[in-house]
């Protein structure tokens, strides 16, 4: 089970190809089954309370799984969500980062699913948990 | 089975409350149980090859079943989404807004349900489906 | 789009193929998009309470969208479920058989997506909702 | 977190409580937050092909996190299922019994929430992931 990209490398790709994405979301650390990614939250994150949007978190999460099949396939790969599933558990606390912390679970020819949880960096109580599929395109 | 929020008071809730929102997402039309929501599709909200991203269909769908909640509950509701399930199933067709058809299945005390299905604007083949619940706060 | 098997076909299916399933879970109606099923209630499918169990409701939605698919595949195919997201939302009636009223949202070379609503028979409010994604093998 | 009913009180539980069931589930080990259960496969959870059933899975990750809320709640709880996802991934093993990891993400005042891995016994590659939630019911 290769590495074909690291952290680096994931995060050029993003910062080429999903831009809008790339300032805020960083991949911090890759192995060949799991992945750690980071979102530094600012005020287009939050919603009314403090509290961190959804559609951030699934973005985090999303990121996380795509990045961890990038990591073993390389950047040709156009994987696409198919489906996702998410629980928000507790309320991320004011002020921090968000970790995601994912693994993938598998890697077939067809389908790829991964898992993520996501904490308050520091924080031991996740604050929300996902997983996703992804559908791998056939090889040209 | 009363509305106590309507298109238009809903959408002037959600310019209030979620500016970094309601420049894009529109609520356009409330029935008792359903909800129509529209996003309107610019350069934020794409990604490579021209589809719509992840993160933002789950925020059409959840702003759909969001507002559904809050057109039967008032605007003091603090609804809080628990768990999300989304199938992406078709690419958005370019240049296109996005209609987000939503369905209240349960209202609770404690728990609310609702799904939705999202087009491409003018077609009939759905985009993606979601299904959410939320978390009823309890009446101070 | 074409129904290459109705009702009696894919309980002769069951009947053969799934024995422990068909004494109990039946296809009513075969459309184009839609498939209803029944499940005869009885005590192996009850928990304490009265309800009935979430594994048997699991597996009424699974059947139905199944079996929605053969309806337009025939029995050659041999679909295997892959994800699966299921809301419980109100306890059935006592009593009562379940009815699943599903509808195919997407069959493509690859994957099929179906949701179905789950009642006792005779009300109008869903005691559950479900949807599941099916990996069709290729054709041989 | 003190665990107040062990393998055993929840086995001796489920004999009396969900008789259809404790014939082929049983739980192994439990731990503040983990549990482990087991499914001895026999022809009632098969399907063709020699794979276990959906369902048969299904019933397999609800028992284990069902017991691991009971562990630390006590059998008093009526905890009832209100979501599950599951992902299948992969074919379990021909005559091996099915074994769930399970893990308790949050336990609060109203909803719980855990995941499951269940894997062929001996393998250790996954054979489906699922995640659930529980609704609380109030102290009386």
């Amino acid at each position: 089970m290769q590495i074909i990209m690291d952290a680096e490398a994931l995060n050029a790709f993003l910062a080429r190809d999903f831009p809008q994405v790339a300032g805020s979301y960083r991949v911090e650390q890759v192995e060949a089954q799991r992945l750690t990614a980071r979102l530094s939250v600012d005020d287009a994150h939050l919603r009314p309370g403090g509290t961190v949007s959804g559609p951030s978190m699934f973005a985090l999460a999303d990121l996380a799984i795509y990045c961890a099949i990038l990591a073993r396939l390389g950047p040709v790969a156009l994987a696409v969500t198919t489906n996702a599933s998410i629980d928000f558990m507790r309320k991320p606390e004011a002020g921090r980062a968000l970790i995601a912390e994912c693994r993938l679970l598998k890697l077939g020819r067809v389908l790829a699913v991964g898992e993520a949880l996501i904490f308050s960096e520091g924080s031991e109580l996740p604050v929300a948990r996902s997983s996703m599929t992804y559908s791998i395109p056939p090889k040209a």
